[in-house]
């Protein structure tokens, strides 16, 4: 930590392995297939941690991170966005080597994929059960019979069954709501594989966000789960009830380099291009882009919300203090920034230290 | 561009170059100092491109920028970032190999500055002029006088004179406005110039932002200016009257992946950690993160803001697109989407290819 000259994201290990082990049992105890989503790290020594504790399916959000982890590897990789068309040939050299799933949506892709695959590759039918992003609605179910009969056509592709990412869970305004809108998801999923089962013995259920697997206990027909946030958490968990402060796993470390008395305000190196710019609204009803941990007497301590991120600039976080803390940044002080969503946040970081100091590298490192 | 598989920032070299030229031109004509902010880019493929039209010295906001392009051959660099003292060591060692000028803008920064630099360093005073982000209020020249005994300690301490980034010409609601806070900002530096010149004979003013830069003709007492954002611009200078559509150099090249007809949404590969998050506010009142254009008939066409890039999740961007426009995606086309702010856009891509077809590297390429 000592080291830190510049914003660098550090992760405890120790919360970080604990979250792991904690959603690993969870699914053991469950008896659910654990494939969780690689996107929140990208990084193949995090991935190590997973493998120790028995993970060896995962999910990624690109064809480029399934190559990267398959280097590594990991040979049981389902990519967790729409068919991208355009990437086929990428597609088809990673099913040369791993068992790969992909995802589909609709008829075009359905059409193109069934013309060209090469090898054996698994498809799951992605399904919108609320979150109105991406997937087919769960009653167009002769769209989801039309998609199969193309399938059907290359007998390279299995249909695994119906995937979903309850992504409205993020939007849920009390953690009831989760537990409704995962009910909910659920109901939608299990009224879909009673009704292909018969055609399809094997199919699965695959569902996805971290608020519902963290909360939840009803996973009655689910086979698998794709959660990924939950390594490191993050502030937008924490305030979703779905966490608390001490599983968040990652800390943004920034230098101190100048404060304004006349405003309370605090400059930071630490800017848009290393927090994200996702932010929360704050107490004061402005949007908060970070919370803000320093130390006091050799102590780390958690400010209240009445200091925190206020704006952010390409390199600059502004934090709005209260007159009362103010006094306890100095220039050159090491402060953390607890990040509103961490997925973000690692992705724009290229590379990880520990707090015992270890280098953790990732895709882009 | 047929060869684009996957989300890539294409360059229009011929735009990018006029606008390179342009701001060059204005430059000389107000006989300015032209020391380009090159975070924009962080290119040194593109910074040939200022090096063949005259451009000899840089501005970059960040040590570790600093340092790729002096390994690149630029020997006259201003970090236009406050001083981090904790990087002091870096800085010294690039002080020892070309020209370096660094921020100041408090005295805690100023004393250790002045205890620690062992190599011949230029000190810009940062001057807030009203964007109240960083840099001290031209009134207060008790502190400005403090700094300047403090520098003066260490005989290897060049003070160059006042800098300003006169940010809240961003958000100017006309281009009126940006006239009038660059000439309060211009005002208010040329006082302070007067001020300490029986002093410091040769002070000079910097300034920097690229809506002042392109847009004001009065350039009294100004010595040097730092534009950045101009070598791309992007929607939200359009949206402010600075440039035109077509003085816009980039554009996220993206894949169409899936189209939901019962809500007219179009979902491309392109999202958050593609585009960046900024947004402006579209003609709905609705956050826009980009216009959309296509290819129709073989020709490019720019759509009406009623087609625009609504949501942004990790990987997912999710058009909102008119009904009439929406039979004009086909999953697997390649559509362009104009930036709101390119810096981020740019920092986020990497790498960059230009509409010819080369590839263009970046400083974490």
């Amino acid at each position: 930590m000592t080291d830190i000259i510049r914003p660098t994201l550090v992760i405890d290990k120790e919360v970080c392995l604990r979250n792991i082990e904690k959603m690993a049992k969870k699914a053991k105890d469950y008896n659910l297939r654990f494939r969780p989503h690689f996107k929140t790290h990208q990084s193949t020594e995090i991935g190590e941690w997973f493998k120790t504790r028995g993970v060896d399916a995962i999910t990624v959000s690109s064809v480029q991170m399934a190559e990267y982890f398959a280097r590594n590897g990991w040979n049981d990789i389902t990519i967790a966005f729409p068919l991208n068309i355009l990437e086929i040939n990428n597609i088809n050299r990673l099913a040369a080597n791993i068992n790969l799933n992909v995802l589909v949506e609709n008829r075009e892709a359905a059409t193109f994929l069934s013309k060209k695959t090469t090898h054996k590759t698994g498809v799951y039918i992605k399904i919108d059960t609320g979150s109105t992003r991406t997937g087919i609605e769960p009653s167009k179910t002769s769209l989801i019979n039309s998609v199969l009969g193309i399938l059907a056509e290359n007998k390279k592709i299995t249909f695994k069954g119906f995937l979903t990412h309850a992504g409205h869970t993020y939007s849920a305004r009390s953690t009831n709501e989760i537990f409704t809108r995962h009910f909910d998801s659920l109901l939608k999923l299990r009224t879909l594989k009673q009704r292909y089962l018969p055609d399809f013995p094997g199919i699965e259920i695959s569902i996805g966000d971290t608020p519902s697997c963290t909360l939840c206990t009803n996973f009655t027909g689910v086979d698998e789960i794709r959660p990924g946030n939950f390594v490191f958490y993050d502030l937008m968990q924490q305030n979703l009830g779905v966490c608390n402060f001490e599983d968040i796993a990652v800390r943004m470390v920034c230098p101190v380099v100048a404060k304004h008395a006349s405003r309370n305000e605090v400059v930071i190196y630490g800017g848009s291009i290393h927090l994200s710019q996702d932010s929360l609204l704050n107490i004061d009803g402005k949007p908060s882009y970070g919370r803000v941990v320093i130390k006091q007497n050799g102590k780390k301590k958690l400010l209240s919300p009445r200091n925190y991120v206020s704006r952010l600039s390409q390199e600059h976080g502004i934090l709005k203090v209260s007159q009362k803390n103010f006094q306890h940044f100095q220039v050159g002080d090491l402060i953390e920034i607890i990040p509103i969503h961490s997925c973000l946040t690692a992705n724009l970081a290229r590379k990880y230290i520990t707090t015992e100091g270890e280098e953790i590298t990732m895709i882009n490192t």
